[in-house]
């Protein structure tokens, strides 16, 4: 496999042929001055490849955004508003996410069914059209305008997430850049997990729609903060083919290096958003090895990273693993427990099911740290799974009851 | 159906032919001076029922419990202590519960397998068996011994919880009584959630655990307080058959009134857990109608009890019912955005799944009561369900990550 180069400072802007940029438009009221609009363009058409909430309550801009997915449709542009979901509006939902795809048509000088639509922000509120008409047509693209972009879709997010990776193909440089927000903003309302990923790989659409939905199963399928699902979570994936390389379409080395290249900027971008959670100090990533199947362990693992009293044991600098085995079991996944072994930041803390000696303060310490790794040996079998959260904080509560209408 | 009469300072002594009793043993280290140990005393054999915690971790207590109830042995004592939920133990765990069994048989004069065993408390620690082999004897039955019993129980929960329920059947007078517990104390750990009910009905056993079964779905396990499910959930009901009725066995008017009665019994008990939860202020009563089953109902109705963000929302008394939304369709169930109707304490705040004028000030002091309704209309069919939770304070946060080894 050809050697995957990170680019930290990475976004949608690094493959060849995308351009974006964003504007504060006042659509988030209580962030005067913070871009609430965001355009990412290609100079020629994208395939695609998406995943979406799968809530039963769903904005309209993902209808309009999974609609052209699912279609088959090549895309040119993508708009984005944070401020407000576009959700639970009645009639006028479907119809505004049509006219902001429309307007940023106009803006870009393709047609609107070439452009995807996405939104974040409080549920139950109209999109104020007249601030998207009256400034989408300012907006400037730039071809390092990525920043810009993942600015312009923050809720209560406290810093941008992007990354890009670059391989090489038969010659040719394949890149590879995405941007992510999370949790939140001004009137704290839901984390909408929103991710874009643009590449100029020249790659056969169904393969890049196969390894989108195997990587996401890996990376945002496994992340939590709160539990709580939006209404409006999007990953939306767009190749066009500017890098020139031989089609990548599955079953050679290419393949397999896109694979681990697009698992790399997916990993990271969902491991800052669990990171960067409503309140949050430390990221948590549960490790689960050694289950019946990988099904079996990332289903355990997400569940001890989603467990509120784990979370509060972390923040609490607790070695209380007494609550990594509830939260393990509660997903009643199989598993013998005389065979259970338990590590944080790989101090063995459990051997047999049962508490061994260690030093407490060393794993209270390892608690502290930003990054707190646990890790389950089940010993039954060779399933693997990983899932990341962050830690329970009081902010977490003051955050989200703070706001009385 | 005959009249079933309330009985609020009733509990599983009510019933005839039950006696109780507790006392401190040093279980609860943190908790001087609180009972930790509680016995129930049965003067025949009971029938019994039970449903258990679904976790793949469990604790021997409950493996014991459910060995007897699956086997359909007559019971005639409980033995039950907090502080310590003997879980996660190793080999000991099964050994210390039928200990405990024993200890219990041998101060009630039974034999150790008409004896149900119940812990909640830490994790990973094993029982102090001295302390319990040398107190238990000196546990005094009484036949008001309820609320002793009641008390041992007792984690971090701030007040008992208990009720009868009594009717008439063919000439004789049958009572049910129950007490239950809810979420951590001292070493806050897990909301282990144990209900005992006792009656002195004639009821014929195998539609008293189908009656039992029917009962929790719709009251315990509509409750939720952080997600996180203990290792040690029991109820546990028990009949003596000691008032003398006519044998209720289904399908007449005195076991719809049985069934009610316990379901009185049963709600009562859920509900105090719900409203006693860590850091709680108010009691959620989350209700779905017009859905298309009763299960879809009360998934969905469950799902917002459940959300972190309903609940933060009801502390912050903000009528943010965009969350509702979401937690509705998290469930996944089956709806039509446009037919959704909800309503807060009976002001609704929203028809045909969009906002609606309505005195914001009214909601805001409806969601500052002591009990919040949440109801949402799907009018899409007939299904109905009811769950309750509470609200998420810093408290819970402050609670359950304060203590540090």
């Amino acid at each position: 496999m050809s050697e995957i180069k990170l680019v930290p400072e990475g976004s949608v802007t690094s493959a060849i042929g995308f351009s974006a940029g964003g504007i504060y438009a006042g659509i988030k009221t209580r962030g005067a001055g913070k871009l609430d609009i965001g355009l990412i363009y290609s100079d020629r058409p994208c395939d695609t490849a998406g995943t979406f909430s799968q809530n039963s309550v769903i904005s309209p801009s993902v209808t309009v955004t999974r609609g052209l997915v699912e279609a088959g449709r090549t895309i040119r542009g993508v708009i984005a508003n944070s401020g407000c979901a576009n959700c639970a509006v009645g009639e006028y939902g479907l119809k505004d996410a049509e006219e902001m795809a429309a307007i940023a048509a106009d803006k870009l000088g393709i047609n609107s069914d070439e452009v995807a639509v996405a939104s974040t922000g409080v549920i139950g509120v109209e999109l104020p059209m007249a601030l998207i008409r009256d400034h989408v047509p300012r907006i400037t693209l730039k071809e390092d305008g990525g920043n810009e972009f993942a600015t312009a879709i923050l809720t209560t997010d406290t810093h941008t997430k992007h990354i890009a990776a670059s391989f090489r193909v038969g010659g040719s440089t394949v890149t590879i850049g995405g941007v992510s927000k999370g949790a939140g903003m001004i009137h704290p309302n839901m984390a909408t997990m929103l991710a874009f990923i643009t590449t100029d790989a020249e790659i056969e659409t169904m393969f890049m729609r196969q390894t989108l939905l195997e990587v996401v199963q890996l990376t945002f399928n496994q992340i939590d903060i709160d539990g709580d699902q939006s209404t409006n979570d999007t990953v939306l994936l767009m190749a066009n083919g500017a890098a020139g390389n031989p089609t990548i379409s599955g079953g050679d080395e290419a393949s397999e290096t896109f694979r681990e290249a697009l698992f790399a900027v997916a990993l990271h971008l969902a491991k800052e958003i669990a990171r960067d959670g409503e309140g949050a100090r430390t990221l948590i990533e549960a490790t689960v090895e050694g289950a019946m199947s990988d099904d079996d362990a990332r289903l355990a693992a997400r569940s001890i990273a989603s467990s509120l009293l784990v979370k509060t044991a972390v923040y609490g600098r607790d070695p209380n693993w007494g609550r990594i085995l509830m939260a393990l079991g509660k997903s009643q996944i199989k598993l013998e427990e005389p065979k259970i072994r338990v590590f944080v930041n790989d101090i063995q803390i459990v051997a047999e099911g049962k508490a061994i000696a260690y030093n407490v303060q060393s794993v209270v310490s390892a608690l502290a740290q930003a990054e707190v790794r646990l890790r389950v040996s089940l010993d039954i079998g060779d399933g693997t799974g990983t899932a990341w959260g962050c830690d329970l904080t009081e902010e977490y509560v003051v955050f989200n009851s703070a706001y009385t209408t």
